[in-house]
C-alpha cells in the first residue's frame, strides 16, 4: 500500500501523540514537529514508502529526540488489562457459539480497534457487540478455513498490545498450533514479547520475534530467521491494517483479518470504513521475486 | 490566539482539502502538500502567528499553485441555499418565542456550524434542535443586551457564506441598525459580498468589506476604512472561532458568539468542545496601544 496524501495530516498527529507519549515538554514538542515536518515533506515528492515505513522514521525520530524506550509502555498495559477483564466473557461467547471458530476469528478482528496509531480512545464492548453480528465487508473465511484444517502450523502475526487477549481466544480455538509473531522492539503500542506474555499468550503459542521494530511486517527489516519461517509457512494469519499495509502483495498464503479503520485503507482494499475484512492475498505475479525468493536472497541472508 | 501544535495535523488536513476544492489533480496536490508542510514546518519553532494567519498563508499558496479564485465557490452556494431553505423556520421559531432576541442570538450562534475550515460534514437540522435549548458554557448575553439597547449601531462581522442567513435572523430581530462586514475576497468558506447578498443580509443590513481576504480579521491587513469603523465602533459583534482567534484582545466592546469546535479554542476560552458561548474581551490593558492608537497609527494610516 503506498502514502497517501490522505495519511500526512494522521502522520502528523501521530507524531504530536508519540511526543507527549514519550512526556516531551512543549519545546521539544515543537522540535519534534518540526522534525516530523520536514521528515513528511520529503516523503511528499514521489515516495514510495509505504504508511508504516513512514511512520516508523517519525516513531525513530521520537525516540531519538526523547530518550524514551517504550513511551506506549503504560497505555499498552492498560490496554491488556482492559482486554484480560473481558477474558472470561470472550471465552464465555465462543463456548456457546454454533460454531465456535467463527465467534473467535469475529472476536479477534474486534481486538484490531485497539490501535493507538488510529485513536487514543476506544470502546472495547460496543465495538465487540458490533463485530460479533457484522457481515463481512469482504469475506474469505471459507478458504481460511480450509486452508486452516490441512496447514501442520500457522503463522500468526501479532498486531497491538491488549489485542493479544482477543488473538488469544482465536488461537485457543483453533486445532491447529501456532507460532504468535510479536515485534523486536516497542514501537507505538504493538505488541513485543513482554505485552504477549502478559495477555497469556504464552501457553496457546509459541512466541517469536519478527527481529524488527517497525509498524507492520517489513520483511526486508526482519531477522533472516524469521524471514525464513515466513517464506516457509504454509499459512500466515495477519493482523491489523499496518500487516495490511506492507504485506498484501506477498500471495495467497496470507489471511488479513482487520477492522478498516480510515479511508486510505478502505479505498485500498475496497470495502467501507468501519467494517470487518477477511482478506485473501492474490497469487503472486510471475515475473515478481516470489516471497521465498526474495526474503532468502543470497545478498539479505550473507 | 497563537498558534498550538495540535492545529498542525488540522492545518495539513485543510490544505489537502483546499487543494481539492480547486480541482487540483493529484501531482499538483502533492506538490501543494509539499509547499504546506514546508510553511508549517517554518511555523512550528516559536511561531507568533494565529492559527487564521497561517491558514491564510496556506489558502493563498493554494490559489497561487492552482489559479482558482474562489475553490469554495459551489460550497458556499450550497451552504447558503441549504440556510435558505430554513429561514422560514428560523423566523417562525423567532416569532413564537417568549424572548424573541434569546432565539435569534441561538439561531445565529446554531449557522456558526457552517465552516468548512473544520469540517466539510454539518447537520444543520441537529445543529440548531441542540443549540436552541443548550445552556451557554460562556454567558454575557445580559451584557450584550445591555449594550446593544444604548448602541446606535452594531458592527457585526461576519464568519462563513450560509451562516449568514442565521444572522440575517438575529439582525432582523434587532432594533438597533448593522453594519455586516464581509471579506474583502474569497478565503474558505468565508462570506463575501456577493454570499451576503444571496443570503439576502442587504434589506436588513449594509454590507461593508473589510479590505482583506484572511480568515478571521486580521486588522492590519484590513482597509484604513475598516479600521476607522472598528476604532469608532460602541458595540462589535464577532462571529465565530477565527475572528475570536484575531480579535480576543480588542477589548469590552466585541462580543464574540461561536460554537466551540476544536479542543484548542476551548482550552483558549475555556469551554468545553460542542459548548456555545457568548464571550465578551476583557478591558485592553494599559501599556497596550489600545483599539485606536493602534488601528489608526500615523504609519498605517498614511
Amino acid at each position: 500500500v503506498q502514502t497517501y496524501l490522505d495519511c500526512f495530516p494522521c502522520m502528523v498527529r501521530q507524531t504530536l501523540e508519540a511526543a507527549r507519549m514519550a512526556r516531551a515538554d512543549e519545546a521539544l514538542q515543537r522540535r519534534i514537529m518540526h522534525q516530523a515536518l520536514n521528515l513528511l515533506s520529503q516523503h511528499s515528492v514521489g515516495t514510495v514508502s509505504t504508511p508504516p515505513e513512514i511512520a516508523y522514521q517519525i516513531h525513530r525520530m521520537v525516540h531519538s529526540q526523547t530518550g524514551a524506550e517504550d513511551p506506549y509502555r503504560e497505555a499498552k498495559r492498560a490496554g491488556t488489562e482492559r482486554a484480560l477483564a473481558l477474558y472470561p466473557e470472550l471465552k464465555e461467547i465462543v463456548r456457546q457459539a454454533d460454531d465456535p471458530l467463527d465467534a473467535a476469528l469475529r472476536i479477534s478482528i474486534a481486538g484490531n480497534i485497539i490501535d493507538l496509531g488510529h485513536s487514543l480512545a476506544y470502546d472495547l464492548k460496543s465495538t465487540l457487540d458490533r463485530v460479533l453480528t457484522q457481515p463481512f465487508a469482504l469475506d474469505r473465511r471459507e478458504a481460511l478455513r480450509a486452508m486452516a484444517s490441512s496447514a501442520r502450523r500457522i503463522l500468526y502475526l501479532a498486531d497491538n498490545a491488549g489485542e493479544t487477549v482477543f488473538d488469544r481466544v482465536l488461537i485457543e480455538t483453533l486445532a491447529v498450533p501456532v507460532t504468535y509473531t510479536v515485534k523486536g522492539g516497542p514501537v507505538l503500542n504493538d505488541a513485543t514479547r513482554s505485552d504477549a506474555l502478559e495477555a497469556g499468550i504464552a501457553p496457546a503459542a509459541e512466541i517469536v520475534e519478527t527481529g524488527s521494530d517497525a509498524p507492520g511486517t517489513i520483511l526486508s527489516q526482519c531477522s533472516d530467521g524469521f524471514r525464513r519461517r515466513f517464506a516457509e509457512a504454509e499459512l500466515i494469519v495477519a493482523k491489523g491494517q499496518a500487516n495490511y499495509e506492507t504485506l498484501s502483495d506477498r500471495g495467497a498464503r496470507v489471511f488479513f483479518l482487520l477492522q478498516v479503520k480510515c479511508s486510505v485503507i478502505g479505498e485500498d482494499i475496497g470495502a467501507p470504513v468501519d467494517s470487518i475484512v477477511v482478506w485473501q492475498g492474490g497469487p503472486v505475479r510471475s515475473g515478481d521475486a516470489g516471497n521465498d525468493g526474495f526474503e532468502l536472497s543470497d545478498k539479505e541472508i550473507s
